[in-house]
């Protein structure tokens, strides 16, 4: 069965309708494929599970044998709907109403999805890819998870058959108010780690003979906060740091616990890396712990996987080939930024050059998440045409 | 079937081998009950079940119809053994070691309970109870619990039936090091909150569109524990306050959460009362709020019952008797002390004038908890001692 591709909105009612929950493939990749084949594809679906996480599917897709190799980077799973009675129309129904179709995954990212692959139909429908030139699609269940099954893997075995790619887009939600808005050309980097603070369990009404972890937390969090890490740079925001969880789980009034567990991630710019980083919230732990009144304690600290650094992919033809197309369509210039969160750009930049577009984010990862049918079939329009002029530049 | 109650370490020994972890009875009041009939008390087994908490067994037991009224309080719940590899002896098992019966509640406190039972039967069987006495057995199963369906209410079920008691020993272990040390005449109060510090949830690569608890924690947990409440009194040591537990409970390294709790514990003196103590509470909550970089955000407060005020029975003939009984056994003068935690006497003290006197302590709450048979021996002389003498003081 051949399915009419040439629609974004029909694509992405069909996606929206795969409740992928991450990392639940949830029928969305089985129906991506079911697209990309009519369009030439070879369609691999590799499932990776190693880790200690979840195992998750993914999609690798290719149509070509030789010539420059443009690779589309995105991802089917979504996070939670949240409670369904906060939606106004169910999460997986794709209903539609006033001209927007709503869904979990509408804009972060099945419609990205949804549109890229309508901007292939279109262009192979009218004979427009080129012969000498390789797409690629690079589809992951793990962008909203741990990130440990997907991309990363993902990429490591497009090399292994010997796929490279001359450039990668990547279809995230990138602008913040309207189409045309931003493309981002890099992230800030992302480290998370977790403290243990140690003390000795003890009753309450005996303090002496016990040693309160939760005594020390206070200046602790105080050094971990303060000073702000920098100010920012000429590329990019601030680094910043939240702490993410406090836990101790004592049930008990009268016992002081034996340990408690502060989690924090921080986004920061190039004025560190991972390493600089880690070894400055090191030393501000320690200072904290020294300023404690009963002495500094015992602490665990463990960083998380994975740990990226920031990138910029700096501004040249891929960015310029975007960018006139974005302007092409929407009459707009889109700012080149390096803001918000990470996405699994962090991750390709080691294989190829790779900037980010795709549609409006303002309602992602939260209920009544929806997408404007005008935008989707502007942003097929927008790809349509940066894949077109992308060849072109590379015949 | 009559039980050989004369002898503390097989009273005890029945005892240990019910696994009367809180709130299970465990057969250790059923043990109890089998103890006392045959001593000529008739034994009621109330058990209470409101408040939203789980259903407790108690017991009251009374023998004589008039006269002065001497009760005994006690607990036979014990709190949970813990990984019974930590213990040399199983912990349910009464095993003997040199001279050392193991177990949990070995000394807090069916110890206790067992040697007023063998004092009481050495009374009956010579004889030397009188004719115009009473004597109770409060002894409850809700201590080490949330102390709701525990004495509280078995002093209001005795009250309806028309029992007053004219004096009350409680059976902890009041003992730091040697029996002899320690009598205790009163207790610091115990105060118990919960504070909920609320923002707003989001993505932590967007903070200004977040409002991170967590960032409030450090202020508020500062102004709590700084400066200490107060020096102490002539009687009672310094008030102190435990943070108990922190907790977000956000699994996300990606998301800053919307609320975090803290519960706190306080053992406070005579400088304050209750309410006294919740204003002052409240008010380095919200100093410690408005400290804050951000503004100071909404927090919930919620104060946990029972609440119980410190309190100390005056020196006077209750204590002089015990302290004189202790001395006539060991040598020793025991030190009145209102150190440590609370007990059940905190309600009793509405009732009638209480005081407590044990085993030692040092293994309570502990593995390996365990205790002399010598020491068994001699706790049940200075309890035969004192009942005898508290009888013929109220002659």
């Amino acid at each position: 069965m051949t399915e009419p591709v040439l629609d974004p909105a029909r694509n992405l009612e069909t996606l929206l309708r795969c409740p992928s929950v991450t990392p639940a493939e949830g029928g969305a990749l089985e129906a991506l494929q079911r697209m990309l084949e009519p369009l030439g594809f070879e369609v691999q679906r590799p499932v990776f599970h190693e880790g200690g996480e979840a195992s998750v599917e993914n999609l690798l897709a290719t149509r070509g044998a030789a010539g420059p190799h443009l690779c589309f980077a995105g991802h089917t799973d979504v996070v939670p709907p949240g409670p369904e009675e906060s939606w106004r129309h169910p999460p997986f129904s794709a209903a539609v109403e006033n001209g927007e179709m709503w869904g979990r995954g509408a804009v972060d990212m099945k419609g990205g999805i949804a549109c890229f692959v309508a901007a292939l139909a279109r262009l192979v429908a009218r004979g427009a890819l080129p012969e000498a030139g390789r797409v690629s699609f690079l589809v992951t269940g793990d962008e909203e998870g741990p990130a440990v099954n997907g991309t990363v893997k993902l990429l490591r075995h497009a090399e292994a058959q010997g796929l490279r790619f001359d450039a990668c887009l990547v279809g995230e939600p990138t602008n913040p108010d309207a189409l045309g808005d931003m493309i981002k050309i890099g992230r800030r980097g992302s480290l998370s780690g977790e403290l243990t603070l140690l003390g000795r369990q003890g009753h309450v009404a005996y303090p002496d003979r016990a040693d309160n972890p939760l005594h020390r937390l206070g200046p602790v969090l105080q050094a971990l906060l303060h000073p702000l890490l920098d100010g920012g740079t000429s590329r990019f925001q601030p680094s910043n740091l939240e702490v993410t969880s406090v836990d101790t789980g004592n049930p008990s009034t009268n016992v002081v616990p034996a340990s408690a567990t502060v989690r924090f991630n921080v986004r920061f710019n190039d004025c560190w890396t991972g390493d600089t980083l880690r070894a400055e919230l090191q030393r501000r732990i320690e200072a904290g712990l020294a300023a404690c009144p009963r002495g500094p304690g015992a602490y665990a600290l463990r960083w998380r996987e994975p740990v990226s650094d920031c990138f910029v992919t700096a501004p040249g033809a891929l960015t310029q080939t975007l960018g006139e197309a974005v302007e092409a369509i929407t009459g707009r210039v889109p700012e080149l930024s390096t803001s918000g969160g990470t996405s699994d750009a962090r991750f390709i930049k080691n294989h190829c050059a790779v900037v980010e577009f795709g549609l409006v984010g303002r309602t992602m990862h939260m209920a009544d998440e929806r997408v404007a049918l005008s935008d989707l079939e502007t942003l097929t329009r927008i790809y349509e045409t940066f894949i077109a002029r992308w060849f072109a530049a590379h015949a």
